[in-house]
């Protein structure tokens, strides 16, 4: 198995890395991380425990990858529009994509691209940070559920679910990846829009009654949209009330797109807001909270 | 007449100046403003002419003041709490009491302390700002809208008007004082509310497609509860559009909440969003925009 990593931030190297060190053949497209790692490796400051690569198959250009079986997307959502000149040289009839980046319209692009069938998606539950060139820190959670963006068989999904258990991922498949796509935005439309607009950590969202309405209310809004996309089985109400909960044991968690914002870097509206906007529209589904958020985030931003 | 000033910031200053010059025997209960105004008096920089009063009557307490006839209330909201200890030592059984406040409960709350039949509103479009201590700038507008709050006859309002316009203050009478307030709110909350939170100016907020949008639907929440609350006559639709085209000739208006925000004073959130929010909430109609931009601004404060 040959795996090129593109987008190589901190969700691609902290996989690359597990996947390089279980035994696949993985390649990294890298930018600022490439003279560092080139000549120095990778190293992987995890909380189930650090690891060093000092060989590291690093890249600058897909080209120079060639062809692979499989490629693993782990770029920002607002550098989609790179998927051609970065995928197509490294494409043969059998390649398999795989997409773990965030939010929703990742699966379509890909597949109006370069054909449906070739398309995998991951909702990956990860919390990782860059670190200075050449490392990169996990910092908790880490699963992944992968599911076929056309629906097909789930064989090829298992064994690269397998492929990413060897490595030491937690690592599941589902036949209704839409759902779980959408489950990831009930969680990722409130946290992170308000966490970025307030600059306040999970907790103080919670502490307040009214955000804490606010985040129930958003919540809501998403589910109800995400009932009208035809997903094999509804989002039950209670699952905002799960989440909450499971968020009230995070302490003062960070969402990434607070970090972002705090850091200066662009946010990764398109995907997890204004997609599902208009996924949810083409329903005649008005989320008004969620797009009110969004917008007020693109004012922010 | 004898009239006190309560709240003498640069509402209560510049009505207050233009009263005592036009002979109206003015009292101005003082707090920031006392040393320099006592021993300096007052200048008001106005767009319609400047102009000093060397001798002005300033009082640090309501008892020095005495009984009057006609109590102006120009408090910022959040100091409500201090109507009892301001305006009793001023009443007699004929006074009169004018809030010049903005947003909604001001009438309800001094009718509940001092008897509704006293009590008048009156909304007021002005743009003036404090200057240094015994300074007051007048930069707009200026006009006022005089109702009963019990809806009685309009004889002592008229006279009240009068009184304003002899003073050089565009002064008109309402028999519809509560659709008065709503329609000031349908401008207020949303253009006070989003130039406070995203800290642009109103001509940003209307230039983007998205906000503009919003400040629509901010807009149309309004009217919709304002409906319900037994006004005279309806607010229609199309009073939102009239709006924003009446604030695209604004310019790079900065409204009050923003210099507020920017100059880390308190905001008045309770009387142009929690208040409004309760009324609505009586009449069972949700504002979801207006509520969340409350919850957003209680955070960002």
């Amino acid at each position: 198995m040959k795996a090129a990593i593109i987008g190589a931030g901190a969700l691609g190297l902290y996989y690359g890395a597990l996947l390089q060190k279980s035994g696949v053949d993985t390649h990294f497209l890298l930018r600022r991380d490439y003279d560092a790692i080139k000549t120095g490796g990778l190293k992987v400051y995890s909380i189930h425990g650090d690891f060093y690569l000092p060989q590291v198959n690093a890249w600058q250009t897909p080209a120079e990858i060639g062809k692979v079986d499989l490629i693993i997307i782990g770029l920002k959502t607002f550098a989609n529009d790179n998927y051609q000149q970065l995928v197509a040289p490294l494409l043969k009839d059998s390649s398999v994509i795989l997409t773990l980046q965030n939010g929703l319209g990742n699966e379509e692009t890909l597949a109006e691209l370069f054909g449906g069938e070739r398309v995998i998606g991951g909702v990956a539950f990860l919390c990782s940070n860059r670190g200075k060139p050449g490392t990169v820190h996990h910092l908790g959670a880490g699963r992944i559920i992968l599911g076929e963006f056309s629906g097909k068989s789930l064989e090829r999904v298992a064994q690269i679910a397998e492929m990413f258990c060897t490595a030491g991922v937690d690592c599941k498949t589902t036949d209704d990846l839409k759902r779980a796509r959408w489950e990831k935005l009930v969680w990722n439309i409130p946290f992170n829009g308000l966490a970025a607009l307030l600059l306040q950590s999970v907790d103080r969202l919670l502490a307040v009654k009214e955000t804490r309405k606010l985040v129930r209310e958003l919540m809501l809004e998403v589910i109800q949209a995400a009932n009208q996309q035809g997903l094999c089985s509804k989002i039950p109400v209670k699952f905002a009330e799960n989440m909450l909960e499971f968020t009230d044991t995070m302490g003062a968690y960070r969402p990434s797109m607070q970090i972002d914002r705090e850091e200066g870097r662009e946010l990764e509206i398109g995907s997890i807001f204004r997609i599902p906007l208009a996924f949810a529209a083409e329903k005649a589904i008005a989320m008004p909270r969620v797009e009110m958020l969004a917008t007020l985030l693109e004012q922010s931003a």
